[in-house]
């Protein structure tokens, strides 16, 4: 019972530094840009790995998304759902500030990141698509490989390098750094996330999940 | 029977949505040619993984050429062949637009590159006769692996960047970026493409196939 | 009997070859920091992974705080944790002073590299903390590629760039190179990364073990 | 019978097609070396576990000098051995003088690039015993994984950029290019591959062998 929420919370926290951390020390290293993202994606790539494998016996949802959908599909019920969620946001919040703190920055600095637009909001649809059409089709021995590879692709091929998850999303706020994002595009973002995602379920109920 | 149409037309847009938007994303954040190539790269080895991977057990060719190969070695029938066929292109060409569309681009804007010359040619031959060894030789466990693997090297090692697809090929002449081809230069590569495969075919049948 | 000793200390050696050799390499080639970090990062992912495959039968802690919390876990004996400690120590010497010299460099040049503050301190105890976690939530099967997976996020979300082991540590003084680190600074960094490795076993046993 | 002649001839084409062509590819690209060493490291660890996992079942040496431990091991005849060789040398020189082509180049151009000195003499033993070590106390699952691994990470943590292998070398100096050999320097690189390979067959029956 507690390993599920603490791997919640853990796992979050661990992904959200990595994806703030890996930015921050790409942009102290270096200015080009290409090269920055190039190291963000492999450290979260990586992370998504480690953290799906360690944590998928207990729970590796780490994406208020991806419990929503799960809610829907009747795989947790809807106390644990919102636990995991008030979880998600905590553990990305307090991982982002862990990330700020060891580069020596302020632990809370919002974003002045401005990430708007018509197309980052397709964008994000089509990220959180991906990512659950990719969970939804996934069986558990490969959803760590499947879902670090979707994640490593999206980062690139996305004009918003797929943040599909609205606890990443709002934790990234705090950050002013290369992974963050203003606290004004949160709500779009999130919009965008809970659409994609529900679009995923209606294809893969469509397309596949009678066929199975 | 839904689900194999489904993954074919999907699957090819997710993967040259992934080889146009990762070329867009590397040439906008740096001008050095061989960064972009690099994550063009991992953005393709990943997305290969993935989509292979989790469409595996429906459908997963998302290339005419390996197609008509299976049509050829009876695995499928002339009615899915010419059906996979439409998708694909069909595929290519939307995940391309949609590529374009999000990174605010016109979604058809004719590629101008050219990529023309029996060097290219030949090299075009070679990416397409290994893209078949590997999936001929491969088992149904391993070709997730080993095709992204393969096109892992090949963008690297054929002076074509290895197209090895003609749905591919078409759909990035709608694209006039990185990863794009003019419209003058599909044709040679599709043949090119198809010479390669039949080739692969025919190696493996006299070396391999009678040993099994 | 011999080949869990032989493996600790040949597999501590390689490694730490390897970490101190490719970073020599990569400012060798490029005077970019971050190009030289991917490549150290991409090395050292590598390394991990061939090394706990190859040596997993016999032993593969190359670590003295890993083996510390095996012998807590009473899973090896005081003798064996001493005798692994000092062969992790002396390979992880031998492997820098081999780097260095191939690469044409004084066997022995103690780094002068300062990596000192608190804030380096809380980023050994959280990177050691990170990898402790990743051994005790792995199987047997999956923790060549979970470890590898966690050192190459970690490389890139710590400003320390996860020493994260004390052999180490002591080994890259050795180098006044890229992965080197000033003699001053190896203490606070060995007691970091104890604090960080207790830590990780007093949560896994919190939160995990009685859950299985 | 004929599908393993044709696996070590096809295979070995493949990979030093790869080595070489990557390099091309590389510099043609960008002037910045370690961009390069890293596309040539990826392109190769990428071609090493397609070609290793395809033609696994038929051979796979790709290698004089694993044959040649092979045969002393007793797993194949000296025929074998001799028309392995043979076969990998023919096949190093057809992949390279096809990398070559490709890119415009003369088919045969002998490179220039001077690797000499007693460094780079040890580091090639070092490299070639690593490589012998890995395969030796590899399982024939993993070996396709732990040695592209293990050439991932030898690429950058020695100062030759591991050949490891005589019919490697000989190809190589075939293309005055990134990975090219000088003609003087392939004779002492050889016989450093073979000191490296059969001081692994020492160890590996010293410590491990008797150990299983």
């Amino acid at each position: 019972m507690k390993s599920k929420y603490f791997s919640e919370f853990l796992g979050t926290a661990f992904l959200f530094c990595t994806v703030v951390g890996s930015g921050i020390m790409g942009q102290n290293l270096s200015s080009n840009d290409s090269l920055t993202l190039l190291a963000n994606t492999l450290a979260t790539v990586f992370a998504l790995y480690f953290l799906i494998t360690i944590f998928g016996e207990h729970s590796s949802h780490f994406n208020p998304v991806v419990s929503m959908v799960m809610l829907v599909k009747k795989e947790i019920s809807t106390q644990v759902c919102t636990v995991f969620i008030i979880l998600q946001i905590s553990g990305a919040i307090l991982g982002v500030m862990l990330a700020n703190y060891i580069f020596e920055l302020d632990p809370v600095y919002f974003s002045e990141k401005p990430r708007s637009g018509t197309h980052l909001f397709v964008s994000e649809i089509l990220a959180t698509f991906g990512l659950l059409m990719v969970i939804l089709l996934s069986s558990k021995e490969k959803v760590a490989l499947t879902v670090a590879a979707y994640i490593g692709a999206a980062y690139w091929f996305t004009s918003s390098t797929s943040f599909a998850n609205p606890a990443g999303t709002i934790g990234r706020s705090f950050s002013n750094t290369f992974a963050g994002i203003s606290t004004h595009d949160i709500l779009h973002f999130c919009v965008a996330q809970i659409i994609g995602a529900f679009l995923a379920l209606i294809v893969y109920r469509t397309f596949f999940e009678s066929q199975k």
